[in-house]
């Protein structure tokens, strides 16, 4: 029978053009992260199904691969739903994993724990262009730390990661969870309709103050909260320094060391940054996630719709796992998402030379020796040394070999050895 | 709900020490292949249940995590048996993958084609000491080159690799499948049984030569095949040149092509290898898999019982996929066994200053700018820069950190930088 040739529905195989440009990217982060004391990390692709599905994930938790029971465990005959048949399940994040792995391990850790995770998540999206249900996902994290040392170390390797990938005049937008909180409650909105106002808001950018007015209106939010929810995020447009009015405008509502915590991290790191981005407070930042306890952070990159990563404080999601908290903060980049940039863009890897040795069908013993002993040469010199037998049509093979990037070629006959 | 620390049975969390090592030799293995012209490739860690199951993966078959089919497709209820719930499974090796793609992709990729594929797999083993249910493999191979320069270049990258990671005097052992066949013909067996002999023949390092006659005898073969059968294998003990010796004594039932090509790779390894390492003609060396046509061969590691790797010529598999066979040959490195050698020996990953900033509690505003800006200094210079909050108990802390591997530490408190 002949087999598949496809990889499976919504997933892909990567060609060695992409995966000479991941390859680079992945050194780059590893080393640009290591310089800041992340720790690579890593855990099973597969989780126990209990775990991915104990409520972290959100909507994740519906596009989980499921994986089937084995031996004696298994009975599909008598099996009556999915429950019966299942034990594990495929990751659909790196930060559920995370926070078990530190929860399981973190005596044998540093505190602070400063984790980098690079690994492939899975979601049974419905397949669509540009999204795919493997993807890598690249994560730090920072587990033991309270004060906003924790978010300033993450945004500063995070753009220093970017801009060493060439990319420049980026974004990084940031908010905190109680601010958001308290500009609900400053408005008079009660605190079970916060997760809906919050939906509505996370659309600003695309259906403007009045679309989100309407839609609050609509949706049959009181009118005088909603008035004041709004004249808030006017006021916030024409102010000088969005914290600042905000930490005034909501005195009593707003702890103080909110405002101050987070004009820390936006003066700290627009100070000591070392790549070209703004940073840039705002109060219309929502992030899906309802673990964040805290700020949250996202970026976005010219050129590109939508965030190209995010992140934020999550303190109450260690407890989950142990009974007890433990001061988390994450960053995720979008791994894919800036591979498909640096890609679109044409990047070329950086690469020492490239030699092939050409070799005529026939040269073989002593003379096959001496050409291997050349390319080992070249290869311990720093190049790129391909060997492979003369084709008929050398001048084509050649323009193969020069489209891969191969610069210099030696052809080696078998009469030019016999002599 | 309290979740579950601990992994899923059989598979495991990788802490921070052993994932610098591997990080380290993911990176010798990448830039080492490349230098041979070896490109990255990927595919999904999810294979259709179908290719999985089409008899290429001999035992491994039996090992399949499998994967619940979603949506409308699954009714658990009706269902009778595993085929009618699962759609696909996580991939058990880098071989069936691999031909895969090259079957869906040869038009986009160069020709000869050299693939090197790192990633993990999965086989539901029943759980033991140091054997995982997930495990990282290491693959190179070349697809489209018919001749022995193939076997050359996949040996000599591959000792080159092993040589740059500090080992040294181990072994490569080389067969060749027509080679056996060949002896258990001239010995006259039937060909039906030739599979049950080399199963036998696999034996031989553990039971000897004595053994090896005694098993046969007993599963029945006639004890004149048997003893032409073990006197090429005690001529073999004597000869000073194996390969020599079995093309003279099998003239007539062994292709001369076979014997010249096999020492060809032999000579020409030993001449232009950089590595410190023997190889060694092994007409014992069997090799499990049943889709090797070719030579056949294994690496062993002095300290460490069993290969650390192997590989061979299986010039018949892509014609599965596509109904033209294409030659190919591969060697996979025993990556998580050479991880764990260098972990047992104290391998210690090479690397720069390591740097702490303790940074008093306390420290913020511009003091804490100003210790920021100096790490980021220091990490721009190539150090590696850590910024902590002080602990009450300083001297722990410290003590922890030297552990980890800081060596040079500077505190900055509220008192200094106040004056």
């Amino acid at each position: 029978m002949a087999l598949n040739k496809k990889p499976v529905t919504g997933m892909r195989d990567i060609l060695p053009e992409e995966m000479a440009i991941r390859d680079y990217v992945v050194g780059i982060i590893k080393e640009t992260y290591g310089k800041y004391g992340f720790c690579s990390m890593e855990t099973p692709c597969v989780e126990s199904i209990a775990n991915l599905t104990s409520k972290q994930g959100g909507d994740n938790e519906k596009l989980i691969f499921k994986i089937l029971k084995r031996g004696e465990k298994l009975n599909v005959a008598e099996a009556q739903s999915e429950e019966e048949v299942v034990d594990g399940g495929l990751r659909y994040d790196l930060t559920v994993p995370l926070v078990r792995y530190y929860s399981n391990h973190a005596a044998q850790l540093p505190s602070p724990f400063k984790a980098l995770q690079m690994g492939n998540v899975w979601r049974a999206d419905r397949p669509q262009r540009g999204r795919y249900r493997q993807l890598m996902q690249c994560d730090i994290d920072i587990l033991g730390e309270p004060s906003n040392l924790a978010e300033i170390e993450l945004i500063l390797a995070t753009t220093t990661t970017l801009g060493r990938l060439g990319f420049k005049g980026f974004e990084i937008r940031i908010n905190d969870r109680r601010i958001l909180k308290a500009m609900a409650q400053y408005s008079g909105f009660p605190e079970e309709a916060y997760d809906s106002i919050f939906i509505t808001l996370d659309k600003m950018d695309k259906i403007g103050l009045v679309g989100v007015e309407a839609e609050l209106l609509g949706s049959g939010y009181d009118e005088s909260c909603v008035r004041r929810y709004l004249e808030l995020y006017r006021n916030l447009e024409e102010a000088e320094n969005g914290v600042s009015y905000l930490a005034q405008a909501l005195e009593g509502v707003l702890e103080q060391s909110v405002s101050e915590g987070l004009q820390e991290i936006i003066d700290n790191v627009g100070a000591t940054k070392t790549a070209d981005f703004r940073m840039v407070f705002d109060a219309t930042l929502v992030r899906g996630m309802s673990y964040y306890t805290g700020t949250i952070f996202e970026v976005s990159i010219p050129g590109f719709e939508g965030s190209c990563g995010g992140g934020g404080r999550y303190d109450r999601m260690v407890g989950k796992f142990t009974g007890n908290d433990v001061p988390a903060c994450g960053f995720s980049i979008g791994f894919e998402r800036i591979i498909l940039l640096l890609t679109e863009r044409g990047f070329e890897v950086p690469c020492g030379k490239k030699i092939v040795y050409l070799v005529e069908k026939g040269v073989k013993g002593q003379a096959l020796c001496d050409v291997m002993e050349k390319a080992q040469k070249a290869r311990e010199q720093g190049a790129q040394a391909l060997v492979v037998r003369m084709n008929k049509n050398k001048k084509f093979q050649k323009e193969q070999l020069t489209a891969e990037g191969y610069e210099e070629f030696v052809e080696i006959y078998r009469e030019a050895l016999k002599q």
